[in-house]
């Protein structure tokens, strides 16, 4: 097992990662002497993993579990206010514990009622998809969608600790093991070329499940992302990089009621996008979309999505977070390795969007 | 005008007190360059101030009025949804600015709402009512009911700014004044016991809305939740003690739906029982409960809710957000100045709740 940091003053966390994590749950969660657990998962999870983690917590304090409906369509104010109801309704008090055990969709909607339930209470991110491992359990964003935007509704609520067992990756859908990919990519894109360029050697390895190539890619991303949000937690600068693809992939889910494609599925398209649109800024060559389009589809994701609408998208994208008086940013890439926060031009985005596919 | 600073860091802000601030509220938000205002009120409060606020924001930046339903009964999760989309449909971003402008229901949703809105903008709360004024609007709650228990679901979100103009009481219904006082004779019971006696002093010129006591009142009360909140802004100790009367007003607030009594009375009613039980816990001898029942009536305040229900008065209070694995904290009284916690048996709390009226 490893065990990474997340530094944030007197609200650091570690991040735990290895094999066989889940069985040893209550090892964990103990030290924290909740007066009782709140397992929140979805019906999917509940039977893989939902009874063995309540069984476990038993030992620990009076343990409930909580079962969501699945899937990005049921991440709303609604779900979220029944897991609140749920809360109330088992008695939870302010040193309760609330466990988010699943994917990014469950860990969003458990973060954000344990960041609102009585002014917020401690959450403990159990994450159990590649998606989630690598990204959305850690840094502490938490939220649901507004039928006009996703994650318009939201906190920010660090955990008290992440536990990413990577054994729970053997029963993942393959189709959700590669949405996890395109957060894998976007933070070699990030980080620097040598490690990109490790990632992508290592894709074949991460699509065959191998266990050690599986630790290493989510330690890799935990080791980025945990150094980005202890330099900045609530986004005023550097942690915005990290939505390198995601004004394109919030898009293209807008559009699609987050419904035809997962969320990984959105960013790996949006990461090729937002790499030709740094091209078209002449920050980067042709040969690094190319590199970036490579990697995408060596991971099995799709480097296009064709037949979307422009003009929604780019109305989509001016009501996204990151846009401000109606100005859209776009993290683009100067090179691998180093991206930047640049406006861009609606021209530039349409010809960017024409030449993905978009009508 | 009075300017009193809340210090929390780089969170730090400024209450401003005195008369006539409402036509200089474009002076206090343009330093804060926003992109946009959106001033919540009630449908009661929007023609009294909400026009002349919206008129005076849009010499600002682009404003709107966000009218939501008025009362404690829409203090709910579907009302704080509404000003969530009233925002997403006014284009609202990162760097708008909510206006909370009105009473403690509006001041909890709207800074509920600013909380949550892409996980936090900034809210400038602007209080017209004494409630709001000496207590709601400071110190960063926000909240709202639930079915199970009041402000079960919120956020600390403290305001970039509090504006609390007295002119505007001048307009408030005699019943929602003394509810304020309330809260003012409270600051009184937690201060010192001179303070405390200048309050009660001062109570036949509050009464009369003598515009010279109703600043010193707002400023005293202020200077003191400030203090408190400047040294424990999460609650983790010493601001619990702000809660002075309120498990007990809370429990009849639940009990009566919160439609019968407002806030300020369930919370006088609540000191005197806070007292009494303080009393019989040895703490302060009965001549302390006679003074704070004193200062309740005088203010025109129920010193005795009677009727209600004993035994589901203590299981709202066990479900209340103060109660630890079904364990009752109340906050009591050593003196006139000096307040404590302290867990009590619930044989004692029922005896209280009888001689209190309760059945």
């Amino acid at each position: 097992m490893q065990r990474l940091p997340v530094r944030l003053g007197n609200r650091t966390y570690d991040i735990l990662i290895g094999p066989a994590l889940l069985p040893r749950l209550a090892e964990f969660v103990a030290p924290l002497s909740p007066t009782s657990l709140h397992i929140v998962c979805t019906e999917v999870v509940a039977p893989l993993y939902g009874q063995a983690a309540l069984a476990a917590c038993r030992s620990v304090a009076p343990s409930y579990l909580v079962a969501i409906p699945d899937g990005e369509g049921h991440k709303d104010l609604a779900t979220a206010s029944r897991v609140i109801d749920a809360l109330v309704g088992n008695r939870a008090d302010r040193r309760s514990i609330v466990i988010a055990l699943g994917g990014g969709v469950v860990g969003d909607i458990a973060g954000f009622a344990a960041a609102t339930f009585m002014r917020g209470v401690r959450v403990v991110q159990v994450p159990t998809t590649l998606l989630a491992q690598v990204d959305s359990s850690v840094g502490g964003k938490t939220g649901v969608n507004h039928p006009r935007g996703k994650n318009l509704i939201g906190a920010f609520h660090q955990p008290s600790a992440v536990i990413a067992d990577i054994s729970a990756l053997a029963t993942l859908p393959d189709r959700e093991l590669r949405a996890g990919l395109a957060e894998v990519i976007k933070h070699g894109l990030l980080a620097d070329r040598g490690y990109f360029d490790a990632v992508v050697a290592d894709l074949p390895l991460l699509l065959a499940r191998d266990p050690a190539a599986l630790e290493r890619a989510v330690h890799g991303s935990c080791a980025i992302k945990a150094a980005v949000v202890g330099r900045d937690e609530r986004e005023s600068g550097e942690r915005a990089l990290l939505n390198l693809g995601h004004t394109f992939g919030h898009a293209i889910e807008t559009l699609t009621g987050y419904t035809t494609w997962l969320h990984g599925e959105a960013v790996a398209c949006g990461l090729v996008l937002a790499t030709d649109l740094s091209r078209r800024l002449g920050l980067v060559g042709p040969e690094i979309v190319d590199t970036v389009r490579d990697a995408v589809a060596r991971a099995g994701l799709p480097a296009r999505i064709p037949g979307l609408d422009r003009k929604a998208a780019i109305a989509a994208m001016r009501g996204d977070k990151k846009a401000y008086a109606g100005r859209v940013e776009f993290v683009v890439l100067e090179r691998i390795g180093q991206a930047v926060r640049r406006p861009a031009d609606e021209a530039l985005v349409e010809a960017t969007l024409a030449d993905g596919g978009f009508v």
